[in-house]
């Protein structure tokens, strides 16, 4: 006798569905969704029966926690298609361990692992036209968990509900990409919430982001809030430096994310034998190395973004511009990846997951 | 001729009231809402036309800005009954004011002032009866701010509702409070959103307090993120300290909130003729005067809680008890700001506000 459980999954499938309508060639980042949803409710102390049903609108409460207190965590995912119409995820039991985390830093129940492959893989068949074939194409999946229980007291809700969202993707960063160095505002506090991928850490950063593009930055690199001289992360990127043939990531903490693509990086260089030193970098050394002409990539990683190359930063009032190489550490790091993920190599990390 | 112009406020009365529902000697804070509410999208750059509806659920995109980067700001107020059925609010105009200066923060439009206190106005006369006569029955009010607008981008949402809910409210804590010093988790960073009143502040707490709570504690009293030496606040309250005879609490920075009763209670003590002195208060400096028997009060402000007196603290491994007092500050204060908020007293500062 086994002791595993059936998963019950309910499906239900749109009667018609939009992809006809989708412009697979001109899509913004995140605005089309693909047919169906997953969605699970946690009521009375307990996940009941997940569910996938066509896309549609939440019917929430206005006094639901999520609006108040912003008791809400999420992830980013993306499936790819190899040639044969294969769909692959990249390191998902990553993605799920992490919203896990993420959940308990925010006071709100874990989801069961079995209810997020079954579901995530039903999901992904389902809505499998969505996801087109070639080299940066992808579909970016988005699980998230919001409090939905109504009353505006503060304190942790006692009803959630943990939905899989999925919309079709080209490249997230169009454009060249320049960062600028915080030196007032911060994202994280330590000993706060910096290192979960919760909502209020995002809209935290959206004031001093739209300043920083105000001055010609896309993106804002993150200071530690104590001091500013230490380099964290860029909100939805961790960031590397290359100074000579180096390789300088700051270390994980609670006020930065565990980047599943900036560890992948990591091993990546690693077995490229590039030099990678993970240790806190000063902005001082970034900012001296670029003085002497030693600054030869800054580069972010993120799920969404893959591998950002930087063109510039800016510190203060002073403004740099990095040079522009044929053998970038991040186009050789950005190619491994991709092809892994799209099954174009061989995966020794065992990180591709057929879904 | 007049520039004044008339505001369009729809209203669409509720069918039926649920007023007769509802046991007014047994209301859980927050937990059960008025039969009205009042309404106003923000679309292609403006505040359309603001509507008062019943009561109902709101129906959102689940890619929905609010649901995944936690862009929302709130804003709590009461709203108290007179002897003579007059309804009044207490500073309103500071709340109002708040909101806008926390939406700033958040990357959010500012809200007409004209809609907000025509649109509260017209909601607290149609919802009069959810006014309970008596001290320490009000109605809370509950402003708040979502981002609505479909689509995961990690950017500022062009679509928002600003929307106002109420609930009859009594007490907001029950029983006796104790509050636990952080020495660990923080609140907010230097240069973060600790001093707007947005969403993501709230559940950062969720997690630390359990924690406290686990150990006896109502409430977990923020420090300083950076050395965790000095008092900030208490989540949902600022915090006082009275040593000898001295009342005690930490300024207003980027990380501490602008509370309304906070200032209420600095500017009657001061009338009192008590010593105030706002100023950084360390941890340490507490501990010392408990341990010498000085510290005589901790009490907590805020619009909820109007005044809570604290009975005991916890720091590291230590617990405090405070002494009982006849002739406590918390009391005075709290009684001469009730009077005040309930017309039954003078009003010298113009604080009171008829609805």
């Amino acid at each position: 006798m086994s002791n595993t459980t059936t998963l019950q999954l309910e499906v239900e499938k749109a009667k018609t569905s939009k992809i006809n309508e989708v412009d697979f060639d001109n899509l913004a980042f995140g605005s089309v969704f693909t047919d169906h949803m997953f969605i699970c409710d946690y009521v009375n102390g307990e996940w009941k029966t997940p569910k996938i049903i066509p896309y549609q609108s939440l019917v929430i409460d206005p006094s639901a926690r999520v609006f108040h207190y912003g008791q809400a965590v999420f992830e980013g995912m993306k499936a790819y298609k190899d040639d044969n119409d294969q769909i692959w995820l990249f390191r998902p039991k990553d993605n799920f361990d992490r919203i896990n985390k993420s959940s308990k830093r925010m006071a709100m129940p874990e989801f069961p692992e079995e209810y997020f492959f079954e579901g995530l893989k039903t999901l992904l068949n389902l809505d499998k036209d969505w996801i087109k074939k070639g080299l940066g194409n992808s579909l970016y999946i988005r699980p998230f968990v919001i409090a939905s229980e109504p009353g505006v007291m503060a304190s942790p809700a006692e009803e959630y509900k943990f939905i899989i969202i999925c919309a079709p993707a080209q490249a997230y960063y169009g454009g060249e990409v320049r960062v600028k160095i915080a030196d007032h505002y911060s994202r994280a506090a330590s000993g706060g919430v910096g290192a979960a991928k919760t909502a209020g850490n995002y809209a935290a950063q959206f004031y001093p982001t739209k300043l920083a593009k105000e001055e010609g930055f896309q993106q804002v690199v993150w200071t530690d809030a104590n001091t500013h001289e230490y380099l964290e992360e860029a909100g939805t990127m961790n960031v590397f430096f290359r100074i000579g043939d180096k390789l300088l990531t700051a270390p994980t903490n609670d006020r930065i994310l565990d980047g599943i693509t900036r560890k992948s990086v990591i091993e990546i260089a690693k077995d490229k034998g590039i030099d990678v030193e993970i240790r806190p970098v000063k902005v001082n050394e970034i900012v001296e190395a670029a003085k002497k002409g030693n600054l030869k990539e800054i580069f972010g990683s993120g799920t969404a973004a893959v591998i950002t190359p930087v063109v510039g930063f800016g510190y203060k009032d002073k403004k740099w511009d990095l040079p522009k190489l044929t053998d970038a550490y991040s186009s050789v790091i950005k190619e491994a990846i991709l092809n892994i993920q799209y099954n174009k190599s061989e995966d020794k990390y065992g990180w591709r997951y057929k879904a």
